[in-house]
């Protein structure tokens, strides 16, 4: 059996008035979000990152470049649906992959479970969701962004 | 077999005249230490977030939530010892954990093996330790704290 | 089977008129590079790390000491290549390495395939390469330096 590892990490710059999408769940208490062309789930991103390092098919910038307009604005999850069938295309199946969620805001523990829910469906394999912070220190403890770190473990019958 | 893979970030604010304990040892000559509810010990807390993500049961917060007064305080080797429990109770066997402080202090090289072999002891399996500094930039860098990055790896038979 | 995985992280402060040798390619156009008494490849040292630390074998600084002529300033790919035939040597199968940039700079998406076949030859298994930026935030943000974080699977027959 070939098993391959992959890591994934994505940072984004939180702004007042966006939409504060994590995790491919909306918080809708949140007053601000993720900045970018997309809705800036670095849940989601870091997840997809972490399964193409995995399957060796590059990473987000050079499967869904931000040229193409079927990518663009689109929900973290649709990347990572997308991202797991081009996985199993190039013949690996996904034993799994953990996501942890670096930041002071949102607190995913209330509504951990419903993130893994609607990632582990996304994927069709299981997605494990954590949160931390980090002690009020570095950008996501100034609160001036939001990040995710991801590791995904995939393997060839 | 089933295999999965997980994945912890911990990071505390350093503080002066607060005991130094890190990968479960404490440095006694550290003129500082991490603040917190507990020992602070982030190479024990993110090698318990990787362990628990890579058998789906959460997080530390989930799992030792801070108004249970069992865990209240608890050295890190605590948590990481019932955390094996917990992860093999679900079923799983731990493949490895792997452990990497990032900081200026303290300098783990001399003890690594010795806090190894602590950790290996709480968790049943090998725990590597491994350190590294940022080249004196970012949070670890300035000093304001210390971190601590994991992943795991477990399986099923 | 026995399977193990590891992880590391490796940051290089940036200095005007350094080379910038990253992943095991130099970037001729860049106006900066890391400091540092190797080549500070981040990519290549995040590697390392994370094999060291799959096989139990330590860190970096354990392994190459900077008291020992014959790897001062090193370049990255000889780490890698020695560090590789270290953890066969201890009895290990590499299953994969992924390996992700973080930083602003260099661009790595167009060379991203010919930095994984330079890294995949020294270790003599799949190495992905990836890159992300964190939208101008933290160390890398502000470009103060480059980061890269690794992870790698071995196993035992």
């Amino acid at each position: 059996m070939q098993i391959r590892t992959g890591i994934g990490v994505d940072v984004h710059r939180l702004a007042p008035g966006r939409p504060m999408t994590v995790a491919g769940l909306l918080f809708v208490d949140e007053p601000s979000g993720p900045e970018g062309h997309s809705d800036g789930d670095v849940v989601a991103h870091a997840a997809c990152d972490a399964l193409l390092s995995a399957a060796g098919l590059g990473d987000l910038g050079s499967n869904y470049g931000t040229s193409d307009p079927r990518w663009s604005g689109a929900p973290g999850v649709d990347f990572l649906t997308e991202t797991a069938q081009r996985v199993r295309a190039a013949g690996y199946e996904i034993g799994s992959v953990a996501v942890q969620l670096v930041g002071n805001r949102p607190k995913l523990g209330p509504r951990r479970q419903e993130a893994e829910q609607v990632l582990g469906e996304a994927v069709g394999a299981p997605v494990s969701v954590a949160g931390t912070t980090t002690d009020g220190l570095g950008l996501t403890g100034r609160g001036e962004g939001v990040a995710a770190i991801a590791t995904a473990v995939v393997h060839r019958a």
